[in-house]
């Protein structure tokens, strides 16, 4: 169990100017996390975290979060090395969203597919037909198969 | 309705690998928005978009959204004059979340409560007691009062 003291919810006032951390959380029980890299600003990521998850991001410095997929608790960079140091953790206006600043441990990148940011691609709009992507980041900083293996 | 067409679902390889926008959507038929200011980088806002404002807001270059609290679209800056012009849309890996890269007319401005960003708040761990909040932004950029009226 995490140590951290988090609060229940307020009403709308307490919420918006007060200061005492009190998350909303959705139906799941979660809230989301926008990761940015802490120098360059760049979003690396969107998670999730439940309460517990982020007690633990509090109380260690290092991001937790809940994993919706395999519905168990993730230290990111666990298996990859990409440790997530958290410099500062930012809440908004009605405290039913998260900005965690942090600098990447391991290789540096944050995605499982091989690059930097998950926010690899950018959405271009064609003249007919369908929308669709282009990479914004030339390269992979990693071969996914030498940190998570061969699929 | 938008005329910008949006691609369903694919594989997982054509949905992280592949040059359509495929999004997935949540129970909820949302998908989350991280907004950030385009030169700074820093994050504004978090919003929802189902399809439709995800499309009007690639058809138009400015931003809409589904506010889940009022059920209803909702174009950003309608009432406020903050409307967001968008330089850049990015997905991420999964295609379950979009960056935004926008600048934002009228005052600033992006938060209801009058600060640059609604992240105006960052998390400080106490020694005891409760997770308190303490300010980023020294100052409100413009009183809600004069543009949504007295509450």
């Amino acid at each position: 169990m995490c140590s951290s003291e988090i609060s229940g919810r307020g009403d709308k006032n307490t919420v918006e100017n007060g200061d005492l951390l009190m998350p909303k959380y959705d139906q799941d029980g979660l809230i989301v996390a926008v990761v940015t890299e802490v120098t360059s600003g760049d979003v690396l990521m969107v998670g999730y975290m439940n309460e517990e998850a982020l007690g633990r991001t509090i109380d260690t410095g290092e991001a937790w979060y809940w994993s919706r997929s395999r519905q168990s608790y993730w230290k990111k960079g666990e298996t990859s090395g990409q440790v997530q140091t958290v410099h500062e953790i930012l809440t908004d206006c009605d405290q039913d969203a998260l900005v965690l600043k942090v600098s990447v441990a391991g290789n540096g990148a944050t995605c499982h597919v091989g690059y930097r940011s998950c926010f690899y691609r950018k959405v271009v709009k064609p003249e007919t037909g369908a929308v669709r992507l282009a990479r914004v980041e030339a390269d992979k900083v990693y071969d996914p198969a030498d940190v998570y293996g061969k699929k």
